[in-house]
C-alpha cells in the first residue's frame, strides 16, 4: 500500500509515505488535516495515482491521503449544464453517469485520472483546443485548507466578479494549498456529428501552418493532434500499419452536420499541400483512426521494450512549434536517445518520449540534457515547461527560469496559507 | 483632477485622492509604488474611471495612479491570435488597431473601459456567453507588486500547469494586490457571418426556457440578451418605437453562413411559443435592433429624468433566473421604486436599474432594501452578488454571506502580499 502510494506512474524513484489514510468525506479529510496540522505531519493528497511528475511522492514521509473512495456524483443539473462531484470521481465514471443526459464533461487525457487530481494539476488533453482545460471548466470547489477549515470557492453562477479567484488559485496548486474534496464542473451538449481525418505533410512547418489557418478560420475543431516521422515509424512497427512515415495530423471536427461538412471541405482546402488527406467515412473508420492515435505512447515505448521513458511537456505559442521542434531535434541528434513526438498541436503542447534506461547513467544524463534544453528553448519562445503534467518534483528545477520573481510571490502565498508547510511539502518549489 | 479621479461613474459619493500621478511606463509605476510603499501612502490604480462600485474611490486618501497614458499596443501576433498591450489601452482602441488583421478582442461591455481596468474587475459583457470573460482571455500579465517589484505572470502559451495561477489571482483583485501594467490577450478571427433576431415572449419563464435549450443545443450564440416588460416600455417611450411590452430576447448568431442559417432555423423552432420572432434580414436591420438594445440604460434612466440609479449585478445559474426575477419583483412591488431589467441571460447575469433619488432617504433605503434582498436571493440559489461590476466599496457588505470562511483566505493572501495595506485599501473587504 505504501509502495503503491509513493510512486504512481511517474518516472521518478518512489518515495513512500509513512502511512496511507483513506477518507470518505470532506469532514473526514478535514479531521485528518486537523490532526496532521496539530502534529506537523505532511499530508499528500492521492487521487488515482496517475500523476507523472512525482506529485504523490512523499519526500518528507507523512500521510498519503487517499481520496479514491470519495466517488459520489452529488448533483447533475442538465438545465444549467453543470454537476457537482466528489474529488475521487474519475472522468470516465462521470461520463458514464451522464450517458443518458445528452451531456458530457470534455477534458480528455490519456490517464485514468480522478477529477480532483485533474483540477489539482490543471490537467488538459486532446479536446482543450475546443473546450479549455480544468482551469476553464471548474465553476467552484470545496477545499479543506491546511488548518482543517472547510471553504467553498466559486459557486454555480457562470461568472462572478466577487473577490479573489480562489478557485483558479487552487487549480494547479497540486495539493500544496489544501485538499480539493468537491468540484462543480461545466458540462456540454454532445455535438450532433463528428467527422475525423488523418493527414500527412512533408514537414512539421506545413502541418503547423495548416493548424494555424484552421484556428484562425474558427473551424469546429474538437481535436487536432500531431505526430512526427519517428512516432509514425513506431506506430507502423507496433500496429503493423503502412502509414506514411511523415509528420501527421489527426483531426476531429464536431458540431451540426452542415457545419462539420462545411468545415471539413474548408480544412481540405487549407491542407492543400498535404501528401495525403484521408477522411474517415464511417464511424468504424473514425474509431480506427483514433485508436491508432491512442496507441502512440505504447508504440513509442515498444521501440525499446521494457523502457518507460520520460514524457516531456513543453507548450509554446503555436507559430513557434516548428522552430521549437527543429531546435530540440538538433539537440537530440547529438545524443543516443530515440524520442518520438506526439502533441496537442492546437494548443502548442507536445510530448517527446525520451526512451532511456534509468539504470544507465549516461542515458539518464542525455535525457536530462534534452529535457532541460527543450524547456530553455520553450521558455525563450514565450512558452512554459509544462503544458499539462504539472510541476511536482520533476519540473521544480525549471520554475525559476520560467517565473523569475513571480516564484517568490507564489512562495509568499504558500507561507501565508500553510505556515507549517504540511500540505504536500517539497512540491512545485522549495520554500 | 482630484474630483474627477475620486468618483468615476459610480453611484457612491465621491472620495477624493490627495494627489493624482500620471504614469507612462511599468518602470514609472514601479517607482511610484516604491515611494508609496516607503511612505505608507495608499495607491489607487485608475484606468478609464468607468468602474461602478467605487473601485477608484479614495476612502483613505492617497495617490490616484492614472494609467490612461499607458496606451501602446506592443505586439500583435496574428499567427498565434494574441497581442500584448499596455494597461491603459481601451478595448475600442485595440479593436480599431486590429481592424485590418481579421482578428478582434471580444469582451464587449457598455463602458468605455481600459483593458487593465477590465482585467482588474474581471469584466465581461454581451459576448461572454460565447468567448468567456477577462478571466478566460488573458494569457499573461505584467504586474507591479505592492513593494514595487515587477513580475510577469503566465506567458504566451495557450495553457500551462507550471505553478500557481497568479494571472487569475490578479484578475478581479481590483488593484488590491498590485498594479496590472501590461496584458497579453487572446484574439479571435472575425466570424464570416452574423445574423440577429428579436423575439418576445409571454413570460420570463418561456424566454429563459428558450435560452436553456439554445445553450444545450450548442447554437452559435454570440449574444443573447433579455429585457423585461418594464424595460421594453421604457424603450418604447424613449425611442418612440412600438415594440411589444413583453419579455424580449435579442439574439445574435455568428459563424459560417451555413452554420448561422442552420442554427437560426433551429432557434426559431426552439422559440415556437414566442409571441413574435423577427429576424433582421439586412445589416441595417440588425444594427437597428442592437441600437435599441444599447439604448436600454438611457431609456431606463429617462423614466425619471435627472436620476442615474444603481445598477444591480447578480448572476445565478440560468435555470434559476425566472425564480430569482419573480422573487425580486415581489420585493420591488412593496416599494415605490421603478426598476427596469436587462441582462446577459446566457450567463444568468442581469441588471435592474433601481431608479431613486439619492437626495431622498426613503428612496435610498428602498433601493438598498431591494439590492440586499436580491443579493440574498441570488446567493441562496448558488449565485453571486456581482457577475461583472466587481465589489469595490459597494458590494463589500455582501461578501461574507457569499464566501463565508473563504473570505478569510482572501484576507490572508492580501496580508501576505501587501502587509502595509497600501494597494487600493478598503476595497473588496476590510482587513
Amino acid at each position: 500500500m505504501r509502495e503503491h502510494h509513493g510512486a504512481g506512474e511517474s518516472h521518478l524513484p518512489a518515495q513512500w509515505p509513512d502511512a496511507v489514510v483513506m477518507a470518505r468525506s470532506t469532514e473526514e479529510v478535514a479531521e485528518a488535516v486537523r490532526i496532521a496540522h496539530r502534529l506537523c505531519v505532511p499530508i499528500i493528497p492521492y487521487g488515482a495515482g496517475s500523476s507523472l511528475e512525482g506529485q504523490i511522492h512523499a519526500p518528507f514521509g507523512g500521510i498519503s491521503l487517499d481520496l479514491s473512495q470519495m466517488d459520489s456524483i452529488m448533483a447533475v443539473n442538465p438545465e444549467d449544464m453543470d454537476c457537482t462531484v466528489a474529488c475521487g470521481v474519475t472522468r470516465q465514471a462521470l461520463n458514464e453517469h451522464l450517458r443518458d443526459t445528452g451531456l458530457f464533461f470534455p477534458v480528455d487525457l490519456g490517464a485514468h485520472a480522478s477529477l480532483g487530481g485533474m483540477a489539482s494539476t490543471r490537467a488538459s488533453g486532446t479536446t482543450t483546443v475546443r473546450y479549455g482545460s480544468m482551469r476553464d471548466l471548474v465553476l467552484g470547489l470545496t477545499v479543506v485548507m491546511p488548518d482543517g477549515q472547510i471553504i467553498k470557492t466559486g459557486g454555480r453562477a457562470r461568472k462572478s466578479a466577487a473577490g479573489y479567484d480562489l478557485t483558479r488559485l487552487m487549480i494547479g496548486s497540486e495539493g500544496t494549498l489544501g485538499v480539493i474534496t468537491e468540484l462543480t464542473l461545466r458540462l456540454f451538449g454532445i455535438p450532433e456529428t463528428a467527422q475525423s481525418a488523418m493527414c500527412s505533410f512533408a514537414s512539421i512547418e506545413e502541418a503547423t501552418e495548416t493548424v494555424v489557418e484552421a484556428l484562425q478560420c474558427g473551424l469546429c475543431l474538437n481535436r487536432i493532434e500531431l505526430a512526427d516521422a519517428v512516432q509514425m515509424n513506431a506506430i507502423n512497427r507496433y500496429s503493423g500499419t503502412d502509414l506514411p512515415e511523415q509528420p501527421t495530423l489527426w483531426i476531429e471536427l464536431t458540431g451540426s452536420s452542415v457545419q462539420v461538412a462545411h468545415d471539413m471541405a474548408l480544412l481540405r482546402d487549407l491542407a492543400e499541400g498535404s501528401l495525403r488527406f484521408d477522411v474517415a467515412e464511417t464511424a468504424e473508420a473514425a474509431s480506427k483512426l483514433w485508436r491508432i492515435r491512442h496507441t502512440a505512447l505504447y508504440a513509442a515505448r515498444a521501440l525499446r521494450p521494457g523502457i518507460k521513458g520520460i514524457s516531456t511537456d513543453v507548450c509554446v505559442p503555436v507559430s513557434k512549434l516548428p522552430a521549437c521542434i527543429s531546435a530540440i531535434l538538433e539537440v537530440i541528434a547529438t545524443t543516443s536517445i530515440v524520442a518520438p513526438l506526439i502533441g496537442h498541436v492546437g494548443d502548442g503542447n507536445f510530448h517527446l518520449v525520451l526512451l532511456h534506461d534509468p539504470a544507465r547513467p549516461d542515458e539518464v544524463e542525455e535525457a536530462r540534457h534534452i529535457n532541460s534544453n527543450l524547456i530553455r528553448i520553450a521558455i525563450e519562445m514565450g512558452g512554459t515547461c509544462t503544458g499539462e503534467h504539472g510541476v511536482g518534483l520533476g519540473k521544480k528545477p525549471y520554475l525559476e527560469a520560467e517565473h523569475g520573481p513571480a516564484l517568490d510571490v507564489m512562495r509568499g502565498i504558500k507561507r501565508a496559507l500553510d505556515p507549517a508547510n504540511i500540505m504536500n511539502p517539497g512540491k512545485i518549489f522549495d520554500l
